[in-house]
């Protein structure tokens, strides 16, 4: 018998047991139990506005997504190996929502797996190995990609090069202008650029939304270098932006590929990957793939029922307003706490320059504390990262701005040397 | 309209939507709808008896495992940022399946992320680049582990060393001095051993189950030359092998990194790595490890009842006794049909030698055609791979081996110039 509480004994027991790489969020970690549409629940029963968790798209728990997985699972789960109809019919409204050079599906069970694949199928559809992402890119775990995260730290391999993102950048020209300016570089270090590979709403790099349509630039000099635009969604898909179900829809650019995954099973590992035929064609002359859990029954129907929730909820729209409405109050408590600089975002993807690290930290702690969680990201962890499930409404918009204007006053209250 | 059956339409969506890297199983694939213990339905509700799929380890659709995910479901999926007490739990009970060296666990998605996560692990923690598979070896899909893939075709990685899997052999020493004279043929071209990582059933090798202990002379040699012994339970973990819970364990060995997948979840998409502290703090203080499904309340939940209902339900001593049964009757059926050579295997991990790989695509597709599911492995493809699930009953194994009997017969009046 031991007298610790609940949390501090999962605490212990966590140590105990799990790899001392795992981290926990925030100075006082969350002992969560139970979460409900926008809402989680510590084990105490005290409810969190999720602001931060871009997985749950459609709210936790959404009882029609539950309800399609519950079903399915008591009837078939399978691979792809059979014919079956549901990696099929997921497909197939994949491709209706993409634009129509995109023609091939391939499902795998998380976006690391999709952009490891993409930068497979990139270096043998090119022939080349040079890949070029942003300065603070986070594409995924796998051995390949942690070698083309900057965020992570990790020394880069040597065929990726980097550029900085456009965060906070207000013209159209500077990211294509130094797209094109690495990919001299590279080639004078004898390397063929095989792709470009972003985030299309720069999530890991602090945001960079505005003005939509800078990628163009960036494509197409890509492209006439004869590479590859692979346009990671694993962030900013499935309607979070907005307006689009895509980020690239925003730059009005078509990919070559397009990886997908944390929001697409709102929390069950589904991911996939799209990509133009002849691109596929080239690969597969030489490859085969097959992902044991990738299009599963199971994980294909709740595809579905995430997709139908988005349309069916006009979740797109709801993005739309309430991250006009969001960005709106954070500009207005910006303009009145000097702490807070520029806003960006598009729907309900957000991020708030903040003047320093150690002042974001203090307003996502802050947060934490009042029953709001969000997170932070940039090369100096300096912006905070606002997404909640698409779902939110006026109201719980609301309890947001008010509780980020306590912890700004109290910020503001903060003596300098306690900071 | 079109007037195909739902089995032509289907094929025929699929071809335009899923990319050409996908493959199907069979000359005549199967279109399958329906899953319920040991048995797959067809679209027109047609049995297959499933004596292939080593995920649904405790059979299709089983009622205890879809109840605690559809409980969990309902309740909360979020990930390890948070204290959740579910993969604290399901961390503890793998360990008490394990060495007491083994103390630190590690969710990932699939067994190629826990494959590549292990790679990169014991990367870091030797300081060293080299790799040692067997010749058929498969560890999955990401770009990584592609190039210590061989049995896909694909140029192996220049720091990869292959060694023949010990299939059919008969001695305890030579897989070990294989393992010996392959180091040294590494440091003779200037790389360093970092680990050996071999299937510890070596299925896609053709399976290698006997002598059992065969493994202990290649570990030793591995740790003695300073590099780490990689377990790929991914195969034969969770029972399948009968007496014990991981297929390492037959071998008496101490591996310094587990993994596992497919069977974890029985189809839901969960897979772990578990290593010894030391290895793994070497890495963590370099790196961290964030897999956003990895380690979900929901995933951990089901990998709890699935080692549930193998304890409850006696299912490893059910995979010993089936698995003497089956080997049994394909070796009697072996002594009359000379296409049939040496039957290997350990519980329910079951390898039958056939004489061509030809014959033995005809003994495959004759059983599909029979309402039976088994699958081809080995260099030379002419291996059957039968691994039902581990509830599989006497009555089912008679199915099985009655089946083969009169796919045998019907083998041997085909006339030679038509095989």
């Amino acid at each position: 018998m031991n007298n610790l509480s609940p949390t501090d004994d999962a605490l212990a027991r966590r140590k105990r047991v799990l790899a001392p790489t795992y981290r926990l969020f925030y100075e006082e970690p969350v002992h969560i139990v139970r979460g409900e549409g926008v809402w989680l629940y510590d084990s105490a029963g005290r409810p969190y506005l999720d602001a931060y968790n871009n997985v749950p798209v459609v709210g936790h728990c959404h009882p029609k997504v539950v309800g399609r997985l519950v079903k399915q699972a008591s009837i078939l789960n399978t691979h792809t190996r059979y014919i079956t109809d549901s990696p099929i019919e997921l497909a197939e409204r994949l491709l209706a929502t993409m634009p129509r050079e995109l023609t091939s599906v391939t499902f795998t069970c998380t976006g690391s797996e999709s952009n490891d694949l993409a930068v497979r199928i990139s270096k043998v559809a090119t022939g080349r190995t040079g890949f070029i992402v942003t300065d603070s890119a986070y594409h995924g775990t796998t051995e390949t990609l942690s070698r083309m995260s900057p965020v992570t730290g990790q020394a880069l391999g040597s065929d990726v090069f980097t550029v900085a993102a456009p965060v906070g950048e207000t013209n159209t020209t500077g990211f294509g202008a130094r797209v094109r300016q690495c990919i001299e570089k590279m080639r004078a270090a004898g390397i063929e650029p095989a792709a470009l590979l972003v985030d299309t709403i720069f999530g890991s790099d602090g945001v960079a939304s505005h003005p939509a349509g800078f990628l163009a630039e960036a494509v197409k000099e890509i492209h006439a270098a004869g590479g590859l635009f692979i346009a990671d969604e694993v962030q900013p898909g499935f309607g979070r932006t907005g307006i689009n179900m895509w980020g690239f829809q925003r730059h009005g650019v078509i990919p070559d590929l397009v990886t997908m995954g944390k929001p697409m099973g709102n929390g069950h590992p589904i991911a996939a990957l799209v990509a133009r035929p002849e691109v596929m064609n080239e690969f597969a002359q030489a490859h085969r793939y097959f992902n044991t859990f990738g299009g599963n029954t199971v994980a294909c129907e709740v595809g579905l029922a995430v997709l139908d929730v988005i349309e069916q909820e006009g979740l797109m729209a709801n993005a739309q307003q309430m991250g006009e409405l969001l960005q709106q109050g954070l500009r207005s408590l910006a303009s009145t706490h000097s702490v807070l600089g520029e806003v960006r975002g598009a729907g309900l993807f957000i991020g708030v320059q903040v003047e320093s690290r150690e002042a974001a930290a203090r307003i996502v702690n802050g947060l934490r504390r009042a029953g709001v969680l969000i997170g932070s990201a940039g090369r100096n962890v300096d912006v905070l990262k606002i997404r909640p499930p698409l779902t939110i409404a006026r109201a719980e918009v609301e309890v947001l701005l008010d509780q980020l204007g306590k912890v700004l006053r109290s910020e503001a209250r903060t003596p300098a040397g306690r900071r």
